[in-house]
């Protein structure tokens, strides 16, 4: 991938329009901001149960986005990366519905995992407590499949049924979605959910050496045809510096609760001990679709830290969150907050501004979310009227709202700094933190004679990004600057 | 229980008020109209995970409706009946938050059910298939217990823990829930959802021998204090006459649907085959706070008619039932339709007194729903604002409000109905029921002299009610006429 910034968006929820319409705002009002755009989901259809996870033809542009040409052109102006969901397929996709209809005869009956063909003995309690879980009730649900019940696995919704990765039409089926991914000129794919992709009876069916091998065939696969593989799990640090050292690409999952925890705290220790051992192959994110993984940061951050920056993004967002969190709201993982991050930093600009120059300098490629672009507020209207947690961060811009949007001061500051990120020679570099006080943070990257430093101090939070092109110019030019 | 129409309502949402607003309402305006109240959950909280079905202390009386006392002079009034749920508690309970903080240590361990506890070598898929299941998703929820974790059962929902009424403590739970019950005057009690209340590994943990064994102590202890028990089950119809013979009372549940059919199709058989067949020991229901289901007729209803039934709900009710039905809202049981009976009859006054006139005359006692005694429509607003199925039909009247519905026709002449129902003398005789043609259908009730006679014509949907207290009066009086 390139070293520059992306943009991360739903092409309907940003553009309120199509392919065409999003291509027109990267070449138009956008233009030099990203070097790259991550499509979310744009398969048929993008309003299942799942918002584009739960496709019932993972090979067909949904029509009200456009067509395969379409994303082809799109691919011509920029690099584009797609989500491919490996987990799991829709209810009622064309493979499950003739596995409804034929049961066992199906030629898709073993591209979908029972109870049984997992736990052929029976799982005891401690096999179920084995499991990694999103939600506290089990990943199970019973179908009737031309007249005989089964129950199969189902990770995240009823409707998400998970497919045997290692069956010969489980196999078949994500070939023609890589295929077909390439064919649309796509240069990267995301893994989706891949950490749960393989089960094993007796382990966490989660991240297993069985999945560290599929996700190597499959990004084998992927290579082949010129495409990246990102990966993407939420787990304890330690095991994602394991699972970046084995893929392509990681996200920094654990980036976000800890800008958080340092501008609310003033205190960037914890920040900056990450900043020593992350891995550098990440995608640097402060918001994506889904919401702020709190449990990314275990034990970088303490017990109590945890349920402190709980309790403040709450505050912040006056309670906005907590209706979208949890069970308050229909959730697929409960232990994500879902609230905007502007919201989250109670819409103080200075304090968005400061966690955004973060991202920006964190090496890896940083990945802006459309709504965090925008620096947009929590919908509390989308929220209660479908009761999905996570829609409190997926609003719908209705076509020319992003140009007006754009002329924000705030949102004009960061595509600034986006465009600095993209541009300045130093960010190919070579980088160093540091930290002279709890509250202060320094990082710099030189690149021979150029060079670019951002400076924060937390307490006041002041905060300034200073740089230059050659070494002569020892003070640099004041690109940003922000506080007392 | 006596021989007359029972009221079932939630204090709050008929009055808008209190115990005392509901003596007041028994005194005043429905005076006569019923012999017993089932006051629907009481205990604190009222409004919890299932609207008083998972009380925090199932022993206290929620403040906001009143208290014990109030419970005593409305007892004093007329007969009450409660419900004791003996299936679960709250995960709010002082009982469940002690196991939940002191795990194995606490008193209260093994009273709730964990999985190893009932499968302690583990559960193949076949045992899990058995499990009489209203969801298709399995009835288990992991917890962390004093930092350890388990599954526990959980039949409805995450909120509500199965206990083990074997153990000490679950029984020493029920006791004192029986106890409170008793000192508060109520001469009856429902167990609700008991079919349930029993688990046994390799079976279908719903009413199983043992769970027999289980009612039948029960009982024992109820009767001891001189108060009745209705079982509450939704079974097939064979099974429910299987019960029937080894308890006090038990619902009608098949009712609903063939009433509906025969009022739909004009073909009263099914409902007359079942007349020759079922319990007498039974309360009438047309409508309760549950939704209408359908599964009850499976037999007495052929597949293909089950499904014209429920499609027919749906039309009548101009597709509201279908937003509160199944995966398209919160609901603990896919398989009820969730539809005020008014409606289901797309709220044709005539059809709907026709069924509350067959309401009355099949033998039992017939209770009536608060929104059916005043015939009253979806709640598309409450549905929508809580996303809980059964909200459609569980409307909140406010105070003043049920005075005004009464003035309605179709409510005074349903009042009326009932009225004759608990006076006549002919009700307390012996029971005919008679059909010369698929359309056509009469029963009579006849003591001593006393007779009471229902003809009703479903093409045409004419239908009159007469009557006299001597038998010297061959053609009796008319004490309601409908249609041509």
């Amino acid at each position: 991938m390139k070293n520059q910034a992306q943009l991360i968006a739903y092409v309907d929820r940003l553009t309120g329009g199509t392919f065409r319409d999003l291509e027109g705002l990267l070449a138009g009002p956008l233009r030099g901001v990203f070097g790259a755009v991550h499509v979310l989901p744009f398969f048929h259809p993008i309003d299942g149960a799942d918002a584009g996870f739960d496709p019932i033809d993972h090979t067909a542009v949904d029509p009200r986005l456009g067509s395969w040409d379409d994303v082809r052109a799109l691919a011509r102006q920029t690099d584009v990366m797609a989500d491919v969901i490996v987990n799991h397929v829709s209810s009622r996709s064309s493979q499950f519905e003739d596995y409804l209809r034929c049961g066992a005869s199906s030629r898709f009956a073993g591209m979908f995992l029972t109870y049984s063909h997992v736990f052929p003995h029976g799982a005891r309690e401690a096999d179920l407590l084995a499991l990694h879980r999103l939600r506290p009730d089990l990943p199970f649900t019973t179908y009737r499949i031309a007249q005989e019940e089964v129950v199969l696995w189902t990770t995240f919704t009823r409707e998400q049924i998970d497919i045997d990765v290692h069956h010969a039409e489980g196999r078949r089926y994500l070939d023609a979605v890589l295929t077909h991914v390439h064919q649309g000129g796509i240069r990267a794919i995301r893994l989706d959910a891949v950490g749960f992709a393989v089960k094993k009876a007796g382990t966490s069916c989660f991240m297993i050496p069985e999945t560290f091998a599929f996700i190597s065939e499959f990004t084998a696969r992927a290579h082949a045809l010129d495409i990246e593989v990102l990966v993407e799990t939420h787990a304890h640090y330690l095991e994602q510096i394991r699972i970046a050292r084995q893929v392509d690409w990681v996200y920094d999952f654990a980036l976000p609760p800890l800008v958080l925890h340092a501008l609310y705290t003033r205190d960037a220790t914890p920040l900056t001990r990450w900043l020593d051992v992350r891995p550098r192959n990440a995608i640097t994110v402060l918001d994506t679709h889904d919401g702020i993984g709190i449990r990314d940061a275990v034990d970088l951050l303490l017990p109590e830290e945890l349920d402190a920056l709980a309790d403040t993004i709450h505050e912040r967002s006056r309670h906005e969150s907590r209706e979208a969190t949890g069970g308050a709201a229909h959730n697929v993982d409960v232990h994500q907050i879902n609230c905007t991050f502007y919201d989250a930093l109670g819409c103080r600009d200075e304090e968005y501004l400061i966690a955004r120059a973060l991202q920006c300098f964190v090496p890896g490629i940083p990945q802006v979310y459309y709504v965090g672009l925008l620096a947009g507020s929590n919908d509390m209207a989308l929220l209660r009227r479908t009761g999905v947690g996570r829609d409190i961060n997926r609003r719908y811009y209705a076509a020319g709202e992003v140009e007006q949007q754009l002329r924000r001061p705030v949102v004009q500051t960061l595509v600034s700094l986006l465009t600095l990120r993209n541009t300045h020679p130093a960010f190919g570099g070579a980088f160093t933190v540091t930290s002279t006080a709890p509250d202060c943070l320094a990082m710099e990257w030189r690149d021979g004679g150029a060079w670019a430093r951002l400076d924060v101090r937390l307490t006041g939070m002041s905060a300034s990004v200073t740089c230059s092109r050659t070494d002569a110019d020892r003070r640099g030019e004041v690109a940003w600057s922000s506080g007392r």
